[in-house]
């Protein structure tokens, strides 16, 4: 439940990065029945810019978009696209990957960052390391990722209880707005790499902080399925069963929901829009890459019995054409229909689950589902 | 009236060259009361070819377009875009611009490819002579597109009388079908450059053919308006009042009321489409460009009062953000407006025809638009 709707659980959250679902309005959001999307406050601090934003009365506002939002705390963008970074205690030090500009952002920031873009739940700051990466810097990173979610915590709490302290560097009193007119939840997130122990460290550290929702971050970043389901399966345990669970930037349609299975809640990926832009589309047989030739004919929908409105309209064959012929109809078409398989997805999730047959579901799900093409997960 | 529905005129066109008009669904052309769509025979023959689009059935339904579709007979497009083109009297040899692959283009041939497309209205094969021309081949090209336009012509009657006496280099039998289960109207196209003998002499050739309907082309070349609008001038007296005239390739808000002043009742542009790719959004007072800096902030529609759903969803700093960030909403937002600008402006001339006020709503337009950015019809 957020001030802008409820969100059944498990739930998947199309990416908005810049204030826009790739090739998506608002309207069709609304019609694939997305119950929340994501914005990458990174992205929106970078461009437009928070001035902008806050003049337009925050995210929902500025994007027409009325339902729930969640905004990452830009971490993990700090650290994979912006450049000469410089990490301290105190926060990061960045030239953005657009004009090159130096920002700095600390715990702090980030939470008056997302006050102002006005999100319904707002992830706490984190230092995301990439894989490999060595244990003590690991185990070292994990323990700034808490002290900072500590800090984050501390931004919260102050702003609820009235007592503000947080003096902000862009003279904006959104912070305050936000966490009392509308109560913005707060996630946490578990870090720790690929280590067992550290990622159980994690937990239990943030657990400790008491967040409205934990998040485990730092999976799907480049290392093998296998080190990512374990990643996964270290933090659970001591992760309260009444809190949501957001595995951050997964995955592929069997990778959710062996999450489901690991009790995840909440995830968010690009693939569905990303790979739409690249001609390739989600089927529960597995991927299509629909520039192959062997479409070009073929007047059967993407998936047969799929119930989107893309697959009720038009043929594989004069999709395939539009994406050859670089139409920008073509990727929405796709993306569309993506959208709509990993909400889907989600739906028979939760439906299965009150039938207590999930399970089954599931292993029948991965056994069908064969990708054929290479996907990675930026 | 054409099989596939009414069409009011004054009409505009939009254009969908490559069976889609860019950025737009079926569905968004349905919501705009779009009446009548284009599609460019030149690019739909060389990608994805006829016989894909024969084995979906025909354009209509291999774009899910069920509304009149006016095909070009592809001369223009052989003219500005294909490559070592060869003219005679028989037709046009010419290497397309996609892959390079040669191909050859008839008056029989290019009614063949428009039967197989299944266009309600097919345009007569002519050859579209650049700006400027010389006045001897300007002579010589108009009398060849009128002995194109009898051949044409010829191929229509002889399908409607059933004793259709092409033989089809593609072996396909679709020309005797788009004719005999629908009725397939064809216009006549009215050449003659910049000089007035020979638009008049064009005109009354093609009229003597007496088609469906006629289109003048070889205007908005990259001739001055006045020009232009002196070619239209030049032929209007000899066409019939009660057919169709369609002024090809045209043409900017007040160009498009001066030829409704002219006697013309169908237009086709891309300027709509094209300029909202690039930022810049038509209103009554003129053009804006989003991408200026002015719009940052600017919470205001693209125009104010406009009854379109961007302009009652979405603000003009939005919309710039998105354009900026090059985001495909924004393109497609920008679009929807262009469209609908368009096509509500064709029906406020259809309504001031109507009261008898036209001449007045075209004066007052015409005198309150100032365009604002260089804009130049391809």
């Amino acid at each position: 439940m957020t001030t802008h709707g409820v969100v059944d659980t498990p739930a998947f959250m199309p990416v908005g990065t810049q204030g826009s679902v790739k090739g998506i309005s608002p309207r069709e959001l609304r019609e694939l029945n997305a119950q929340i999307v994501l914005g990458n406050t990174y992205h929106l601090f970078v461009r437009p810019g928070l001035d902008v934003i806050k003049h337009f009365g925050g995210l929902h506002r500025f994007m027409n978009w009325d339902g729930p939002i969640l905004t990452d705390s830009g971490g993990y963008q700090i650290f994979s696209l912006a450049k000469l970074r410089k990490i301290t205690e105190d926060g990061v030090e960045f030239q953005n990957h657009i004009d090159g500009a130096r920002a700095f952002i600390s715990p702090e920031i980030a939470m008056e960052i997302q006050a102002a873009l006005g999100s319904d739940i707002a992830m706490a700051l984190d230092e995301c390391v990439p894989y490999p990466c060595e244990y003590d810097y690991a185990a070292q990173s994990a323990e700034m990722t808490t002290r900072w979610a500590k800090r984050c915590k501390a931004v919260a709490s102050a702003v609820l209880s009235g007592e503000s302290s947080t003096r902000s560097p862009h003279g904006s009193d959104a912070l305050r707005t936000a966490h009392t007119t509308t109560r913005q939840l707060l996630f946490g997130i578990v870090q720790g790499a690929t280590f067992e122990d550290l990622r159980k460290q994690s937990a239990q550290a943030i657990v400790d902080l008491d967040f409205d929702g934990y998040a485990i971050g730092g999976v799907s970043v480049g290392e093998p399925e296998q080190e990512m389901m374990r990643g996964v399966e270290s933090a659970e345990p001591f992760l309260p069963r009444d809190k949501p669970r957001y595995a951050m930037g997964l995955g592929t349609p069997p990778q959710l929901l062996e999450m489901i299975a690991r009790g995840m809640d909440m995830f968010d990926c690009v693939l569905p829009t990303r790979l739409a832009r690249n001609g390739t589309a989600f089927t529960a047989r597995g991927t299509l890459n629909l520039k192959n030739a062997e479409f070009a004919l073929d007047k059967r929908p993407i998936e047969e019995n799929c119930s989107c409105d893309v697959c009720r309209e038009f043929s594989r064959g004069y999709i395939r054409h539009l994406i050859k012929a670089e139409e920008i109809l073509g990727l929405r078409l796709i993306t569309l229909h993506n959208l709509h398989f990993y909400l889907n997805l989600m739906r028979q999730a939760r439906s299965e689950i009150e039938r207590g047959t999930f399970d089954q579901f599931r292993r029948m799900f991965v056994a069908e589902y064969k990708p054929r093409d290479a996907m990675t997960v930026e």
